[in-house]
């Protein structure tokens, strides 16, 4: 597995990964029916990255952006999306430390999320695993499909 | 004085007032520098409010958007600036509790503010006396040009 930087080659497999996350509605608080042109411009608005296999296979893919602009560009937010043939394998997990390093390489200060699924278990474990803490969480500020009403988690960590 | 929607012939009033916020960076997490077709679009984005006085002058403005996308968008933000000219006779409360009635009138079921510097005391405790609580703090995620780096308060408030 590689970790590097997206090049515009890697869209069409990052896309394939974004799409079905969004449109599940579970995770990503986008809209699930957001279009290709969009997707893109928001996930490479900041860094993109890709984790492939030795075919060139997109298995998982990370962007980084500052969280505020202006007084608030010293911190960093990220998001993360793996393939569900990829999951369990720690190809989440490997692109995270990447990031951070990335994120400490460019100078910001601390890393925030500012969405995360209360019931995203397995990203919330992840996280932590990582050193983030959860700050607060904002009561029903997700609608989930199946679960209804569910917390956001504010995650922070300092770099 | 008048509270309502903002038209097109507000918007060299509503800059006059953004645009010297927004420059000495003590309060709102944008690019110091930001241009003014940038500042209108992020200002324009969702509603935006004026508070005009007798003469049409602009005394106050507000911007209300929704936090998140998709299964987050049942949650509102909001932006409010005054003019130094007009501060401290309640204009701002006014267009604050205009923003809530207006969010509420619209569907969202809460609002939420990601980043209230923890230095503007007198826009903390309007908001508090409204019934925004501080969910938490992000530690030093505002430089500010006097002060160094301060928190930013995520504030909440259920509608």
């Amino acid at each position: 597995m590689l970790i590097r930087e997206a090049g515009a080659d890697d869209w069409p497999g990052i896309w394939a990964i974004i799409r079905p996350v969004v449109e599940a509605g579970e995770t990503f608080t986008w809209d699930r029916d957001v279009s290709q042109e969009r997707a893109r411009a928001m996930w490479t608005a900041g860094h993109a990255y890709v984790a492939v296999d030795e075919s060139g296979a997109v298995l998982a893919t990370a962007e980084l952006h500052r969280n505020q602009g202006g007084p608030g560009s010293h911190v960093a937010n990220a998001g993360f999306m793996v393939s569900p043939s990829a999951q369990g394998r720690g190809v989440g997990r490997a692109l995270c430390a990447h990031v951070l390093q990335e994120a400490r390489r460019l100078g910001y200060r601390a890393m925030q999320f500012n969405a995360v699924v209360e019931t995203n278990v397995r990203a919330v474990r992840l996280w932590q695993s990582l050193g983030f803490e959860i700050l607060t969480t904002v009561p029903e500020a997700f609608h989930h499909p199946n679960k209804g009403f569910v917390g956001l988690h504010v995650m922070y960590l300092k770099l």
